[in-house]
């Protein structure tokens, strides 16, 4: 096939998604109305299955737990790319008005998976119309459980979801840019997000006899203001890292001594480096701090979702297809964040990248942060997700 | 009534309570079967309101919540003497094995108040045989909710129950002293109790994105730190006082900044002046290091109990007395301690004095601490609280 | 000699000691004018023992160092009353505009040892005239080195200089309370005065590169803060201690990360088991914290003056012959000090009291604290010493 | 002149470099041994201005201090191009055993300043020979005082030395890469440095007594933990930051409470939001905790340098230049460092770059930091720099 045909050929299928636009927008509200929580979200699966099998796709369901695919062989051989979409709602109560609220009381689709779920069935159903031009293969990968570590992304690839994969892409919606914006990046753009939980072992007594008890929230606090140190004195101040305690829970009454304190946290850091630095430096600190005050501590650290790395090659191409396809003012650089994304997972695996496509536009309605309870987006941004998912299909498997 | 008529006098009456002991130990342990919080002692007003009118006493009910008293009128005109115990429970599930075990789930006389209620109706039930030698009146002040600032004791006295009593006494079991000594000085021995609860405003938001948030985990754990320099620096270092932080909460997800943190916490002070202090000290650090923070802050202090106060003439005296009566090596030292007692408030409107029955034999069963699951003692030490109380009574009231 | 007797010849030698005023007044000066540092007092030890040698008494100098003593042998046999006085001087610049100002710059008799020797001189002059009623001896004890850890007493002692002595008493000025009044108590009354140094190593680098240092004014500032805890929180409130650290120093320049830093501080208490106790939490507490990060710790932990222990028979003896003497309004209550003072030392050997002898009056030129530049007494104190050792010398020596 | 002649004339001019090559390098040595303190550099200014001279160049000297200029004028009309080196050296010991040493004892080039000022003054002196060719004109900028602020940049740039200058380019030794690499990079490549000193005054007194002092030392450590969490909590954390207290200096005895507390440090920042945040937020903590203590504070901030901002235009430009000349493999990346540069007020005026030229190689001796008392470089680094600044002027004025 020749340049000038590939050309008409795209022009084709986005006249097709243009023509769909409707039908999609039906689905992300039907799965707006019905968000299920993360490894909960059993009618979503089986809602994608029955879309993928009624597009004449090959579908595997219960990869890892509710995750599936659905493949679309291509007439010729060819390599095999992976787009991905994850699925499951937040506990979050849905605070809109709008006729597709959430019917489920306290679970909402506030990070926009409902989106990405209904753009990629969307991308998947106008492909599968086209099986005569692709010299290679699509897997479909419908991921659950991204909100939750350990997430869904794992699980999945446990189960060899990417054994014949060549390159593999994923797309997010973003409250943070105007929609037809699509931003691309190398590099780490998404932190590693891990958990710490540290139990403060005192001992309890009289609140008017500190002589006799170790008192476990003077050992917690001093604690908290030290692990302030790790990020302001122990680390490159050109390595983004966070240390945040989220918790601090100690004592059941004004005039007892508590004998234990809970305090819970999440490091962000973007580099493998900077990630075992930080952990060492808070057992570093923890077992010293409880040691001055003849406390002990336990440390539970569990290690999250890693950095998102988008490939520099296949970013690079990403970059210029967009660029090429929607103009250079259209695509903008994709702003490092220390928010995760299991994606992650996908990427320590095989080349490819992640991207974000814009979806706020003048009304109000579309600028609350993701995982706020009212947020929303311009429903534009699907074609979006769609067309640039096709792009890069096109490049791989157009011929 | 000659010196030597009133030795007979006392020798007389001391036979009468040792004979009574079983029945004394009986109302001991059926209190003990039964007991109640503090503000809810409604079936033990009632026990002892019908012992009191057994005896023949004019009795007072419902003086400021269950409180009440029994008026023992001797038949010749003098002063008024106040005895007082105290009759309310803790919630606090009993784990002894014994046959006199609470009956009510939770809720457990760990303070000895069943003790103190029972000497001082053997007290009452003995004089009240006596009238004749009395030069004056006794009031046997019962009063409620020791245990629960603001404690019955200021509710009492604001329905006048001191208005015509001369001198106040009032005893605790010790099970920190054998059984027969008594311990007695002047001064301050028991600590103001106020408690202070903090409530820091900051501003919650996205555990990875500090800048976008105030950590109120942050500002809590830096005025604690603080708080510690009020007794290290601010104080003088001869003046006891304990700043105890007994409660930390906040936070509720490890990765969300949280935006409040309550820090709730006991002064214990001995002087006014040095109470005064503190607080002030409080708000102080509080407000400079939220302000330093750009938190804000709400501070709520109440005032418990006052310090309590044995006036130095009437102490001196029952010491003698004690030390006449019981022998010099069975009058101890008071030792001061920074726990609480209501019985402050009565000291503050008049002379006497507060002293400690010890009640411990050689089982590790009178061993445990107040307020321990298996606090007990040695039932003997009624006796003494009974002996010692009718030893101030004829010194007063008889001539 | 009958009771009457030794009033009569109290009253012959209290004349006489008010006779010889003017000429201790001019002694006291001589010495403000010729102040000598701690262990350098080889003129004030020479004067000294000029007058002792004038009085006819037996002269030992250079006991353990400047120190010295004169002896009084009575006529009888008795026992051996040692008498002390310190003849030190101070570091200070003297900001008074006095005739008898320090002559000597920097230097100043600003605690008022000036006044503690020329009043033990003049007990010991006005004594040697009564050799006759004597049945005992005196040791007047003149000891250097009192202002300047280790201190001249124990090497005095070291020396055998308490040898025969059955009991000693020390007296100071007191600027706190007006002249003509003795501060009189039993038990710990001055601290344990110990000095600690902590030298925490960490590593020096570029003020733009922590993370290749480990900062050492961090682990500083942190061990600053945990040290408060000890007396805040590992105590009993009611024993009395200080931990001040008085000197901090790191760096050198404000870019670079300093590499070590000094702490010193000292620790006052009044018994050996908070002695220990506040000791071994600073080792603990300095381990742990250096430990947290990465630093290293050395600690110099000086063991200085023992608490001052006032032995209760012969304070409640000096207290009633004082009370005898000048009155009951002229003895008040010792109260206790966290300030040192080396007599601790002598009387950890032998029974005996140190008491205050009040020394200002109307004129705020003696209201200045010990040690201040402007320090300054009203001279009638010396009287109160004077007669205070002679009242006690009358009691164990006259007959 | 086309584009072939230019690379004869370029390969001619490399020629004559390489053949003064061991002049430049006596330069240099000289240099070395004749250091200068910053703005004291009198001598050195001399010996510059009387090479330029010899080079027939027009000089300014005086400006702004000890800084002076070369002009060489081209023979046809054009832009203009300033080419900045700095001359003044550091109060280093020098500890290298060379021939070269300093001379002057604690003053060392230890930064590598007689390297930039040798290789513009070879650049000078061989371009000096080239006038016919230059279509504009060079500006060699000799800068005094760079390792102090206020540096000698912005005097000199008050006094109009950028005037008609188009473009301007600087250059530094690195040690951190090989001779004959060179890093280029746009943006914020090195940071503002601002310097603060904070001297909190509290109240001071005997280290016995507490309650009467307000003790500087726990303020001052308190500050330091607070400053901590600038960089931890209020920062973006993709905003590269430091501030390091590098000086912290209190108390003058063990036993005496310190009055005062200085406190200094610095602030590295990458853009002057941050400078400003960073600034704002140590004003309310030091604000805030000593209020918290009844201490006062003073505050002086002094802005040093602003971050280095290499303009994208004329960088890619170098960058390709670089490219071409030198091999890509030679040009690598420029990575961002916390250090200060006052180059960074040149080009706040004019575009240009900075970049730096590899100057270790396999022996040891090359190895040092800078500012390390044994820092030295390959010498051959110098014709790197004198080849870069003739390429970028081959570029601009070469036609």
């Amino acid at each position: 096939m020749s340049a000038i045909t590939q050309k008409e050929l795209l022009t084709t299928i986005y006249e097709e998604i243009d023509k769909d636009f409707d039908e999609i927008v039906g689905w992300r509200r039907y799965l707006h109305e019905h968000p299920e929580l993360s490894f909960e979200e059993y009618e979503t699966a089986k809602f994608i299955a029955e879309k993928l099998e009624g597009f004449g796709l090959e579908v595997k369901k219960g990869i890892g737990g509710n995750g599936l695919i659905g493949v679309l062989k291509g007439d010729q051989a060819g390599q095999t790319i992976a787009l991905r979409a994850d699925f499951d709602a937040l506990p979050i109560a849905d605070l809109k008005e709008v006729t597709y609220k959430s019917q489920k009381d306290g679970v909402m689709h506030a990070c926009g998976h409902d989106g990405h779920t209904a753009s990629l069935l969307g991308t998947a159903k106008t492909l599968s119309h086209y099986r005569e031009h692709l010299h290679g293969n699509i897997i479909f990968v419908f991921q659950h459980a991204e909100e939750k570590p350990p997430g869904g992304a794992k699980f999945m690839i446990a189960e060899d979801v990417l054994k014949d994969v060549d390159y593999v892409f994923g797309a997010d919606l973003d409250s943070g840019s105007p929609v037809g914006k699509v931003s691309v990046g190398d590099g780490f753009k998404m932190a590693a997000v891990d958990k710490f939980t540290i139990k403060i072992q005192g001992l309890g007594g009289h609140g008017a006899k500190p002589q006799q008890s170790i008192d476990s929230i003077i050992v917690g606090s001093e604690i908290v203001g030290a692990l302030q140190k790790i990020v302001s004195r122990r680390l490159n101040p050109f390595d983004a890292a966070v240390v945040t305690v989220g918790v601090f829970h100690a004592g059941s009454a004004f005039n007892i001594i508590a004998d234990s304190a809970i305090i819970e946290g999440t490091v962000r850091t973007m580099t493998e480096d900077v990630r075992s630095k930080v952990k060492e430096e808070i057992y570093s600190i923890v077992k010293g701090v409880t040691e001055s005050a003849h406390a002990t501590c336990e440390i539970d650290y569990l290690h999250g979702y890693p950095a998102l790395y988008n490939h520099p090659t296949e970013t690079e191409l990403v970059k210029e297809l967009f660029e090429a396809e929607f103009g250079t003012e259209s695509v903008i650089d994709f702003d490092p964040s220390m928010g995760g994304e299991d994606f992650a997972y996908f990427l320590n695996e095989k080349p490819g990248t992640y991207f974000k496509a814009g979806s706020r536009n003048d009304d109000e309605r579309t600028h609350f942060a993701h995982h706020h309870p009212k947020f929303d987006f311009d429903e534009r941004a699907l074609l979006t997700i769609e067309k640039s998912f096709v792009k890069i299909v096109s490049h791989y498997l157009f011929k």
